[in-house]
């Protein structure tokens, strides 16, 4: 068993993006205990910046020590109880992976349906609304990381408020690559991930509650079932002041290197990230258009950051990946569930949105293709 | 906001320890795709690496993306149905945080306590089997870290197996540190932590599961609450075979870090790194002695990476841990619960199992209470 090199790639899939020398280079830095007071101090401007990040001034913003995966399941073990009914929005793998977290927390999902690749339909969310007055919550997904396509957050939030529900929030691949309001729009329970937008390494989630979702916390009639992911045990370790009670090990060289990566997020500002990532998403368009390749989504409805284009006909999927990984180093994104085999995703996102990248992917896909 | 520079300590609290530089060099490494082959090779790699620390051919072993407390929660989500009767022993912090998890995921645990510092008692262990011939399972933790007691795993799981209940074994702070041998004592499902006695940054849980464990899991009546933990999708990813599922996205860095780690250990030798965790443990036992301290746990239940002394008369236990850390750098751990501001928690694990840190704690802890 030898030490591991990896080889260097440019990632262009659906994330992980590429990672910053200067965010790798923190997370080398010596590990410190998770209650050094030198930690908790920086603890604390992370949770700051992330407040930036999510323009928020919920208190209860904070990273969740494991993936996006897992902040989800931490909005959902905390705010869905046994019987509550929650309008779920399928368009989709992630919509309907917050179906499975509804539905194995004990609620009823009432799902809205559309098609792959379209926006979540702000009527039909309208309609189940006034179909189902009982309807606690309103959960869907800003940026369907599966299609690439975004849907009307601000729009959907202020019906759910209308109609009396909370919303949760999946803005994985949105945070800090498209606009991004939670306190404007209205958010209650939001979570992200590391490894798209921020290009900090992946394992951790940033979440963040408004007080109408600690209110659905604090009148909770059941204990939460995770304990790992129980905000109200959490909270005593990433809460407020310097006293910090043990909940668990927090991973401290991977808090590292999402601190920096914020360090460079206010560096930039954040209303310059997305629109770096727009330029980037304009240029790329207009080359791949160029090549005759089509996207799935919709113009209006396009996340900048990850463009899902129809795979060529004819053109064989896997080869075609695979000569960019193995002859340019370069990865991107295959499709997932109904789109595999017949889509790419080609992801410009965080550090990964650059005019060099979008230079390099696309004459290596005209070469490969050429070459086909 | 600007970079975050930690100071340069000495971790010798109850975790995490200190980092070697080999190590955190690997978690800087460029990040790649977690579906990328050259990851999947490095994944493979350290599945047979945790085989051997774990000293088991279980099919199921593999990293947890998440800290020790997920590779907890990960055990009994997956093998606690509701209505199950789990037999528990408490004899610190964590087993009460075994008992939580069980409750949650709606078990009935009948506890079997001891007095924190002591080990489990074999003998009521058996009572309780004994008593309750319809409990499925037994959990207990093998190295409690609030403590520094080291329980007998192989009596207990013996007991369980002739009582045909599964076990659930906590080794957060023996693994690599201490004798643990899962095949040879018949351990069910294991959990562990990266950074103690492996020495490789926080935030991931090795874990393993035998073949009788799976078997559980095949056979529930009910859904694993947790889809993030639910070992049959996990499975579709760090599964066998070159063809793996997307189910989250891996902490890619992180899992540079243990990799490294585990190529340090495989260089090391699982023995020697116990013996060397004993040898430190006798020097810095005798030292402490010799300035008049003495021990919570009984010699022959003691674990030598964690050496739990009672905090002589009139000394401030906060102060002097204060100015450790604040004038020499150096880490040492307060008490928990009952123990908090009663004992200090000295580690010696990983790479902190060091001749130079054993003289250094030792004699700063020597001037630091001469002069309080």
């Amino acid at each position: 068993m030898q030490s591991f090199n990896p080889p260097v790639r440019t990632l262009m899939g659906p994330g992980p993006s590429d990672v910053h020398p200067r965010v790798l280079q923190a997370m080398a830095r010596p590990t410190i205990g998770h209650l050094d007071p030198a930690f908790i101090g920086m603890m604390e401007e992370t949770k700051e910046a992330l407040k930036y990040a999510f323009k928020t001034e919920n208190e209860l913003t904070m990273p969740v020590s494991a993936p996006g995966s897992a902040g989800m399941e931490t909005c959902f073990a905390n705010l869905v109880e046994p019987g509550d009914k929650v309008i779920v929005c399928i368009n989709g793998v992630f919509g309907n992976r917050m179906k499975e977290n509804i539905t194995r927390f004990g609620g009823e999902a009432v799902v809205v349906e559309d098609k792959w690749g379209e926006a979540v339909s702000v009527d039909k969310v309208e309609q189940a609304l006034k179909d189902n007055p009982d309807a606690k919550i309103v959960a869907f997904v800003h940026a369907e990381t599966s299609t690439g396509a975004m849907s009307d957050a601000k729009a959907i939030c202020a019906l759910a408020a209308q109609h009396d529900c909370l919303n949760i929030v999946d803005t994985v691949t949105s945070l800090a690559g498209s606009e991004l309001r939670v306190d404007e729009w209205g958010i209650d329970a939001i979570y992200s991930g590391t490894q798209k937008c921020l290009s900090a390494p992946p394992g951790i989630s940033p979440i963040s509650f408004s007080e109408r979702a600690i209110q659905k916390l604090s009148n909770r009639n059941t204990p939460v079932t995770s304990w790992f992911l129980d905000l109200n045990l959490v909270m005593g370790y990433w809460g407020k002041g310097a006293k910090r009670a043990y909940h668990h090990t927090a991973p401290v060289n991977t808090l590292y290197g999402l601190h920096e990566s914020l360090v460079m997020l206010t560096e930039e500002g954040l209303e310059n990230a997305w629109a770096r990532h727009s330029a980037n998403h304009e240029d790329l368009k207009h080359n791949l258009e160029a090549m005759g390749m089509s996207f799935v989504v919709n113009e209006g409805d396009r996340l900048p950051q990850l463009n899902t284009v129809w795979i060529p006909e004819g053109i064989d999927d896997a080869a075609v990946r695979s000569r960019l990984l193995n002859e340019y180093n370069l990865e991107i994104g295959a499709g997932l569930g109904d789109l595999a085999g017949k889509v790419w995703r080609i992801g410009l996102m965080g550090y990964s949105a650059r005019k060099e990248n979008v230079v390099l992917a696309t004459a290596a896909l005209k070469e490969v293709l050429a070459s086909q």
